[in-house]
């Protein structure tokens, strides 16, 4: 996909990414300025603190931000602007940040994005809900008091619908319902599909769901909120253009998601572990698919006044077992099931919709076109540029 | 209501309440005491503390707490105990609290109640999710800590619902709907009612059945989220026992509400203000049937591993052009129509179910019967026990 095709105006574009210093910000910020956007990104380091915190380690060898921006000076000519700024608590400096870029279109991933680490300890509760519900009201706030009015773009979670759809087709957000007046009528009405999240990270992006629909609707914000499958792939067109811009890839027990998992534990001749019986079926999405999709939405704004827009974004629907069996097949590892250290239905149903962006024109890239390419591809960037820190991936990896 | 009729083992009881200093916190406490209960009261000071920042003061004198809870333990030979924390900020010293006291029942007011004060700029918005968001947050995760085990009763509003409701009978927290698969075919779903707040405190309230509902599911903890009417009334059966023992009566701007506006209005001999054509229709509650329901939902509380539990707390609906007659009708005094301050739909339909707390025993008083007695004992206790401090209402005041 071209810039241009996406965006006619690009080179006057204002774009701000909050959270633009993590795995899907980074590569979301670089497509922006591939497009020609002025892209400042906005960080508050978070990301890199918990790997000390936790002794943990991007299997990739990432650069700190400011050499990362260098380097793409460098290659490009391009300035992308920094700024370390933690806008759950500077609301001061977040103003500030909106008065000075005076964004055309705001990206906000500024959310500790870890179900595990939202649900293994009280701290980790505590924090996921302080730090994203302050982020995401903080941001709203100073949208409505700036008076700036660009479109915002929030990622959210297909896992705000839950997994108990209970043989529902998952709605683009707003679902058609029938209930009850007092005389007993029948009353149609459009409404939130309220979801039961199953770990306090995806309650959070059910409460940012809910202020979001709230601020679109009383104060006339323009957002669009993604609701995203489990994201795997690392590399994207402007990342792998030098070992400097390289993505993140972790493979931990807190922030690793399952295809890592798999991949690492291909790379290392162990047996890919499956939890339960895997039966359990998740959305997925390629990184390269995130910033055709973030593209996509960003270039078509709800109008002023309208409902928040509510999106899914995910290229396929797949089994826990059906992705082990791929990844299996192409690099001759063995399937080990393990018990289950989570709390999940295992074998539920997931189908969703998510005609909006294929309607805009997004073309999933699948499993069986893109596995193979990827695992090669991943193999040559981990010989390139190996991290000095390897961490084995825990027993609570996200699956 | 005696409390050996809904707490047969009171005297074993114990009760903390958060919030416990205002105006519904406050009787909420004294009726506890009253049955028995060993009632600790939790309060970080934030409503006397927004009076000084306002210059506004309850009309009626109020005492410091600890001269109210000193002025009880004179009459009653009760010791309450009290704390000043802020448990939205102070995890520590609420993990304290749970543990010194081990609570049977937990009532959680500790939240900022204005609906005016949530929209007047971006800090009062930030204020209540901040405030309100964490202070629940921080008593759920607390509660899983700990390990205790309480029946948590939370107090929320009926404006969750909006008053958008489209001729739907608003029902308590959850409603029965008719969705559609992929395929087309009907599917039953039981879902949480999800509002259209109409302010950011509602909102929070909103994002505060969420969390409770996660909890409950998540850890079976026993919760009643009780979404309460606009309450009206000052005096309670405790609080009328001794003039330092008064409840606040608040008539500014940010916290009084249509009621106390009009009684205020009416004994200065000035026109009850109705805010534009006065159809808009409020569920309003005495604060005595306050402390019945609480009460009676208390004494009731849901199974362990049981859905939370939303009941409507209210004693009747009332349009405020009928609720101004009444007062003009009993006062004397004219009514003046004027631009309405606030953005609401006017003449909305309001319908809500409370059936459950009228199937525990609950005979509402209602305003034909209460009124009248309500104003001339509110004369009398405003003679006995002035404030120093009288601010007119203001335009923005709750109607």
């Amino acid at each position: 996909m071209q810039g241009s095709d996406v965006f006619p105006n690009t080179s006057s574009t204002s774009v701000v990414i909050f959270g633009g210093d993590g795995f899907c910000g980074w590569p979301t910020a670089l497509r922006f300025a591939a497009f020609g956007a002025k892209v400042t990104i906005i960080d508050n380091g978070a990301r890199r603190g918990i790997d000390t915190a936790l002794g943990t380690a991007s299997l990739t060898k990432i650069q700190s931000l400011s050499d990362r921006v260098a380097a793409w000076a460098e290659m490009t000519g391009d300035q992308i602007a920094i700024q370390k700024i933690d806008i759950a608590q500077d609301y001061a400096a977040l103003l500030n940040v909106l008065r000075d870029a005076q964004p055309d279109i705001v990206v906000h991933f500024a959310e500790q994005r870890s179900a595990p680490y939202s649900m293994m300890s009280s701290e980790g509760a505590r924090h996921s809900v302080d730090n994203n519900i302050r982020a995401t009201h903080n941001l709203l706030a100073a949208l409505v008091e700036t008076g700036i009015d660009p479109h915002l773009l929030h990622i959210g979670t297909i896992g705000v619908y839950g997994y108990g759809g209970a043989g529902l087709r998952l709605p683009e957000g707003y679902i058609r319902v029938t209930a009850h007046g007092a005389d007993g009528r029948a009353v149609e009405k459009e409404i939130l599909y309220p979801g039961e999240p199953e770990s306090v990270y995806h309650l959070t992006k059910v409460l940012d769901q809910q202020l979001l629909a709230f601020y679109a609707r009383h104060y006339q914000l323009r957002i669009t909120d993604l609701h995203q499958g489990v994201v795997w792939g690392t590399q994207t067109a402007e990342t792998q253009r030098d070992l400097r811009l390289v993505n993140r890839f972790d493979h931990d027990a807190i922030y690793g998601t399952v295809v890592n998992r798999f991949l690492v534990q291909a790379f290392e001749g162990r047996p890919l572990t499956v939890y339960g019986n895997g039966h359990q079926n998740r959305a997925f999405i390629h990184i390269e698919d995130v910033l055709s999709c973030i593209s996509l939405a960003a270039a078509t704004p709800p109008g002023r006044g309208e409902p928040l827009r509510v999106l899914n974004q995910f290229s396929e629907i797949s089994s826990i077992n059906a992705l082990a069996k791929r990844i299996a097949d192409l690099t001759g590892a063995d399937i080990a099931h393990v018990d289950n250290p989570r709390q999940e239905p295992e074998g539920s149903e997931l189908d969703a919709d998510h005609t909006t962006l294929r309607g805009l024109g997004f073309t999933p890239r699948l499993f069986a076109d893109t596995l193979s390419t990827e695992i090669s591809s991943l193999a040559k960037v981990l010989k390139q540029a190996p991290t000095e820190v390897s961490e084995p991936p825990g027993r609570h990896a996200l699956s």
